[in-house]
């Protein structure tokens, strides 16, 4: 279905072996596959947010580590090299650690890597089984910012039940709120769809409560940055709204996210701090120093989460149980 | 307070007597203000957007009509071409046919243009002080799109609320939602406001649930492009995701408007047709013609209005009474 190649993968064709990844700095104005045959390159493209999403990062660090051991290099340099290209990226510390404990270990560091990719994408897969299920009877979801093909190393989460959905040749139109200020779903997600030939329009995130409103949509579904252990969600500024209005309308609002984006640890989501974001990003065109409130993320309330779809199946209140249970 | 000159005005400084306007398309970048000294530039004035708001091109219409009438036009025709620079607004045609009418009946058009300005400013002047005396105890407001010095002859609806806290000494601080795809919030409110020294942060749409969640709004006020007999108000796209998101969290969501904005032959919002704008503005560096939906306006129901702030007072529900009482 999709023309999209994947995000991140190992490359053995067109020269030396290499870490493939689509550049998403140049997303959606062209599309272009680019051949990381180094490890310098591979950091590179972490810190330049060539390859980005949680998921994509950690793939392409431990392909890159793989890489480097591949070559020569010293592996426990090499992995602190990796991870210090993004040292606030969970996942990246994580994936580059575990393809560095079997090499360690004896074990075949690409083969452990493309083992946790392998893992993702199955995943993924997964959620978006368990999400077309669930939305059996819906024909038209509201998702915000990117979930998808861009963001997993498989066909994502909350897009992943829209692609489950397209796969089993069951009617699907997307409503794709612009996320701004750095409108993901524009540029990602409405195109990402779009291209893989999906029925897609792309709203302003304003507009939301209206599609709602109007009875246009039949379920919202969204990704998460993390979970805390009563359900409370932080995700993309914006989520929250939609969750609201959701209720509102007594339309049913779903997170979609792999289970390590579950923090037991996290109590509720009084304790997520919420990071602030470049006042720049909002003050194109504005000659003066306006004072800005950018919030990266907001926290939905477990309480108005209809389920959470995930790779071990759509999690029900209480989530203080189901969630707990889950991970056990 | 304010540096700001007026939006509209009658001019006979600086040169021979004219309508001067300040050029909306060239802010926030560039404040200037422009002299019409024939009825044509005014009509490409009204025509190319350099004067908006309904209050504020009927206004330029009217003093235009009295523009031509002292140069020895034709009183018909000139008014005919003046509102047809802009057919659907309904205030320009009004206020020029009001200009009209006073010159037939052997009355100056001029005095007649300058009484319908000062009658808006009034109006707004009244709408501020009564906001003012309902938000008694509110020194944070959340509001959207422009509603001020900008849109009105006066200092606003929803925004004269603020000023109005401003010139009583009240403490007050404004979050001013940015208003895709047009950006009025950032381009016009946020530069108003930060511009008359009021402190104002400028938010993503998408975070205004987040700012009422987090308990830092006491009310929600906006304006009103059309108000149905039962109080169901139409105004920018993204008002009526505020007024849910202020029933959600127990904050009250106010409208301001004059009362001209009151339709009693629309019986409620279901009745009001939604214009959709041009994809285009959404559409921002995408390569491809995603579909796009762009609907202008929203429908808030009445239900969620504590109440409609007018220059005849704070009308209270059931608006089909107070609306009817205040126009009768």
């Amino acid at each position: 279905m999709s023309v999209l190649p994947p995000s991140v993968a190992w490359s053995i064709t067109d020269g030396p072996e290499a870490v493939a990844i689509i550049d998403q700095r140049l997303l959606p104005g062209e599309l272009v596959v680019r051949r990381l045959e180094t490890v310098d390159a591979v950091i590179d493209a972490i810190a330049t947010l060539a390859v980005r999403g949680a998921n994509v990062i950690g793939s392409a660090g431990g392909l890159g580590l793989a890489l480097g051991i591949r070559q020569g290099l010293d592996a426990v340099v090499t992995a602190d090299r990796l991870i210090a290209a993004r040292p606030t990226a969970v996942n990246l510390a994580v994936a580059v650690n575990l393809v560095l404990a079997a090499h360690r270990a004896g074990l075949d560091p690409l083969e452990r890597a493309l083992g946790l990719i392998a893992d993702d994408t199955e995943q993924t897969r997964l959620i978006g089984e368990f999400g077309r299920a669930e939305l059996a009877g819906v024909d038209t979801v509201l998702t915000h910012c990117n979930t998808g093909r861009l963001a997993t190393t498989g066909w994502g989460t909350a897009l992943g039940v829209i692609y489950a959905k397209q796969a089993a040749g069951e009617p699907i139109r997307v409503l794709a709120t612009e996320t701004r200020p750095l409108r993901q779903g524009a540029r990602l997600t409405a195109w990402e769809l779009h291209t893989s030939g999906i029925d897609v329009s792309l709203i302003p995130d304003s507009a939301a409560a209206s599609a709602l409103g109007q009875g246009l949509v039949g379920a919202v579904i969204v990704g998460a940055d993390r979970i805390a252990a009563n359900g409370d969600t932080a995700n993309k500024i914006g989520t929250r709204a939609l969750a609201v209005a959701a209720a509102h309308e007594g339309i049913p609002f779903y997170v979609a996210a792999t289970l390590n984006a579950v923090d037991l640890g996290t109590a509720s989501g009084d304790a997520i701090e919420i990071e602030e974001r470049d006042p720049a990003e909002m003050l194109e065109g504005i000659p003066v120093p306006i004072p800005v409130w950018n919030p990266a993320f907001d926290v939905t309330p477990g309480e108005l989460i209809a389920g959470i779809i995930t790779e071990a199946g759509v999690l029900r209140p209480p989530y203080a149980v189901s969630l707990k249970e889950a991970l056990g």
